[in-house]
């Protein structure tokens, strides 16, 4: 199968013990490929995003590639390239925004890891299948062309995981 | 300068209209090159290492690359392979573990952001020069053969940030 083609354990160059664990049972079920195939973004809840994208530019000397207003969800986004990635800055924009929530109960912080896919009807099927918790059962519009669709954090080890695709 | 020909903003192909915001006023300051290289993982902190290891093998179709001891915080971690970057589950093993401390308080989620950068050295006396609280003044020894350092959440819009030279 080309999953197990793919384990690194099989031949680990730095010495580390990589066979403990779970991997060296005969591997009999789940997807039969890298569903996720990348980083996409990691998205951060900001107070202000013109400051936010300042402090990001004159501090870590990363810079905004697209903005986007996010309508549906009362809010205005910045995308600052990382290498091959992106960090997604989001920022309210209106009283009832869910951002405008999120930061009165906690302040600033990570809000989601968005995981590119190449299909995410695909992917979301066999979530489903293998038991995940979907917040979004179909793909939705979202920023910068994409299809997006939530997975639970109950599903993911209490991380909101975004799928992707472009 | 450098960073001046990296913004996008001067040819945006998408017709997006990113020249909003601070990006229009002349840059004056800052770093003058990217310090950010790449999203070198997201770490998330987990109960049990073994059976996120195989949720994550079974319902993402991601792999452990190494697995690696962390003596010094009571800790194990696991590194999954998602493109060219990582998922870095972490679950304490010591009941004195600042992870089990984590964990007590929210249980699993994410914990901290690991961005690369070329020079690690050179990006804290930058950070440090541009007022960013650092929670490590000088590289310590990382997973994997890297120098890391903490940036503090309160510099980074409520994100703990690692810095990671490799």
């Amino acid at each position: 199968m080309a999953i197990q083609a793919r384990n690194p354990n099989e031949d680990d160059e730095d010495g580390n013990d990589a066979t403990l664990g779970p991997l060296d049972e005969a591997y009999d079920g789940g997807v039969d490929a890298a569903m996720l195939t990348a980083i996409d973004h990691v998205a951060i809840v900001v107070e202000d995003l013109g400051e936010a994208i300042a402090q990001h530019r004159d501090s870590f000397g990363v810079l905004v590639g697209d903005r986007e207003d996010l309508h549906d969800e009362g809010a205005e986004a910045a995308f600052l390239d990382v290498g091959g990635s992106t960090i997604m800055l989001i920022s309210p924009i209106t009283d009832d925004s869910p951002y405008a929530d999120f930061l009165a109960e906690g302040g600033p912080g990570l809000h989601h890891i968005g995981y590119r896919v190449d299909d995410i009807a695909a992917a979301l099927a066999s979530l489903s299948k293998s038991g995940r918790e979907l917040i979004d059962e179909e793909p939705v519009p979202g920023p910068r062309d994409s299809q997006v669709a939530l997975v639970h954090p109950d599903s993911a080890f209490g991380v909101l995981v975004q799928l992707v695709e472009r």
